[in-house]
């Protein structure tokens, strides 16, 4: 056995005193060959069932709600207030599943061709087994019973969570949950697996086991194209939605009065500043037309921000790579930076607001990449066209946001120019904040999604891991 | 300019007169160049106005039927009933679509938070420009106005054809009508572009064009795999939606009576030899249990087969490929073979029933593949067990048909079965015919299709090229 290892305590910035093994390959080959047989039963099993099992998955996890909590303050260095938001959120995607699958979900379509004795009923069927590989930034609500897991579970595949190693005592705090309300229910424990791994050798070979057949990822773009193209690779490739990084574009409209300047820069600054802008939604680049040096928008965010108090990142990890992406970004020429003046202490990411101009943001390809954390570049243009061009040419988004006072012509050139980039528009609102509802759409095209067809939040996410069969049967009469 | 290539008339077993020309670079710039602007255009039209465009489409072809008719014939040797057939089929599609778009398509779904001034609209969008490469046996149905033009258009789409070169004066007909529909509606002309390429270096370019979204292709395992290939090792990888080969595995159970066996056996022997066999849905293998020497179902497969007739194959490649993977099974030790004993000429093809044992079957992958032609492989076997735990390791399938009298719980174990392997599970029926409906499900695991969770066929087939985007409005009182 090897030493194991151990989470981070940001707000301590110390390491937790537990300590963690890796899943051993007996482990692994055990916890696997469960697999097959729990697929037959739980593709067996109406939605009311499915639904049951949610159910009480959510009363279990109710039940440990404060062991689960000290685990997650202890790993994440996230607020209470954040953990109630996180906790609700992630109580509220199951019983959002359970109450798709008892009321408009729709197991079979039956048409009936009385004339030929023929009728045909399509099913909506599990595809397998789900790997689902959870996200840094969200121990709860895209982690181990996240979206990816419930949506899962609704659709009636098993699911084999690789513990996300920066909170792996989060995570377990919560597959116990899940196999308890699996016990609760009788039902076959080969259906939920939890699996540690401080590495990502685990994940790799879960890659191309045979026995997976979807993969659900919430991760960088880096990770996210690794985990697409070893799926691909596989002698029988499988699907991978991987919700990855974004810019989250915000346009900025001339129109607006001077008081909803203040406003949006206010909930501009909170959103790229809440829990150290550690968001996959996080505002990232802000387009302003140039009209004086002394533009009232810009200085209404940079006076909002000013009062912004560094918070922990999740991290050491993150903590670095944050400072030197900043570094990377703030190095390019004509890029200049107003930054919080309070000292960071520990693992605090210290925020930074940037500005650089159209054209250096056309022509510097880092200026367009993600920078994860507290972080966001303002950009200058003087010419709508030239806007739209670089909008254009920018690769696909998580979000857009436009600010306005009145929807003119201007705003719908946006919205349909933002239609092709991003799959959700934010009209004067911030995109942070993500809603687990039926319209929801979380995705994009790549590489904010590795399918743009595909939502990673909200009852249609059951769609990434379902299929249909029709049976046809001949003679009916 | 180069020489020209010809399509070759498998009745006349000679070349046709016509001469045609690739598609020239320059030709290809500029038709490529027009197709963001009809995008755009095509985009902002309302289904019903897209259902429109599509009832032009069906009324246009319908006038140019009888020179349609003439390529058709003259290009594949298929016969005038199959003509008949194939057309209904694409004029039913067009208008099965249209009528989906006028009905129970729904653009957008809308939910509103009074108590936040919110409101989320939720809109199904085009995907973008989507590339079709059609198949070379249905120069209609999944060709230049078939299945994935009419579903790509139906999303809002705009369609680029690469004509299949083995029935491009088809193809040419055929997108003529498009075009003068597409004129008759005053639409611009980048909504339908028709591309020619004797080889494949057309269809690689288009592949990895940015200006293609998705690619709808039906043809072979290897071509669809290379596809899928490219289009992922893109900047930005885009869904290909591949429908590939197929054995199309046959249940027979033990508990037919005598006159079902004989009235299976017939339909049978009709739906491999149709048409040469030329379907992804023929039925390839058969699986029957060993009772006696002189199994009854057996005899009576080869009684109605011995009535059949060769007829041409669609050109002589395929004709080669056919006698040449014919040659590959029978060579293998223990197949034994049943074949047709009238003496082919040109390029029919001879059908043939191959023989061999579930170990046989089992130990050698050529016999797991695909003969695409007049071809079936009878597989005995001894043991459900062993046949069950062969039939799990098969690779994805089309379709998996099962003939009994008495629905048992072998069949209950099948049907399970089945349905992890195939889209499409016949109970008593032939696999051919695929049925333009809305509970129709065209594809299954790879390598049926490059992706399980959608189907070629019937109105869902729209799902691939289409997307969605949330459009988040606050402040809406």
């Amino acid at each position: 056995m090897s030493a194991g290892f151990r989470t981070f305590n940001p707000i301590k910035n110390d390491w937790n005193p537990e300590v963690y093994q890796n899943t051993t390959q007996d482990e692994y080959n055990h916890k696997l060959s469960l697999i097959a047989e729990a697929q037959r039963f739980l593709g067996r099993q109406t939605p009311e069932k499915r639904a049951a099992l949610l159910q009480v998955i959510a009363a279990c996890l109710s039940q440990k709600k404060e062991l689960i909590k000290g685990f997650y303050l202890a790993e994440s260095g996230l607020s209470e207030t954040r953990f109630e938001m996180e906790w609700n959120r992630t109580i509220h995607t199951i019983s959002h599943f359970a109450t798709h699958l008892t009321t408009d979900f729709q197991a079979v379509k039956t048409e009936c061709f009385p004339s030929e004795s023929l009728q045909i009923q399509k099913h909506k069927l599990p595809i397998g087994p789900v790997l689902v590989l959870g996200s840094s930034n969200f121990p709860l609500a895209y982690s181990t019973a996240g979206g990816d897991t419930v949506s899962a579970i609704a659709a009636g595949c098993c699911v084999i969570v690789k513990a996300h190693p920066m909170h792996v005592g989060t995570s377990i705090a919560v597959a116990n949950c899940i196999i308890e309300a699996i016990k609760k229910m009788n039902f076959p424990l080969g259906i939920f697996t939890h699996l540690i791994d401080e590495g990502y050798q685990l994940a790799q070979a879960l890659c191309i086991d045979d026995r997976i057949k979807a993969i659900g990822f919430t991760g960088s773009i880096k990770g996210g194209k690794a985990l697409m193209d070893i799926a691909q690779s596989r002698s029988n490739p499988i699907p991978v939605f991987a919700e990855m990084g974004s810019l989250n574009p915000v346009l900025i409209h001339t129109d607006l009065s001077k008081e909803m300047e203040t406003e949006f820069a206010q909930k501009l600054a909170l959103s790229i500043t809440n829990d150290a802008g550690q968001f996959c939604t996080k505002p990232g680049v802000i387009f302003v037309r140039t009209l004086n040096s002394g533009n009232h928008f810009v200085q209404e965010l940079k006076n909002a921000l000013s009062l912004i108090k560094p918070v922990p990142m999740l991290h050491p990890q993150i903590h670095r790579n944050f400072e030197e992406r900043k570094k990377e970004v703030l190095s390019i020429p004509g890029v200049q930076s107003f930054s919080c003046a309070i000292a960071a202490k520990g693992i605090e990411g210290t925020w930074c607001l940037a500005e650089t101009t159209l054209q250096d943001f056309a022509s510097n390809s880092s200026l367009q990449e993600e920078v994860f954390g507290p972080f966001a570049l303002l950009v200058y243009y003087q010419d709508v066209a030239a806007l739209n061009q670089v909008l254009e040419s920018l690769p696909g988004q998580l979000t857009g946001s436009v600010f306005f006072r009145e929807h003119d012509s201007q705003i719908d050139e946006w919205t349909e120019l933002l239609c092709t980039k991003v799959g959700r528009i934010i009209l004067n609102g911030v995109p942070t904040g993500v809603r687990v509802v039926e319209t929801m759409h979380h995705g994009g095209p790549f590489p904010a999604s590795s399918d743009v067809r595909f939502t990673a939040v909200g009852q249609d996410s059951i769609n990434r891991f379902q299929k249909d069969v029709s049976i046809q049967s001949q003679n009916i009469t």
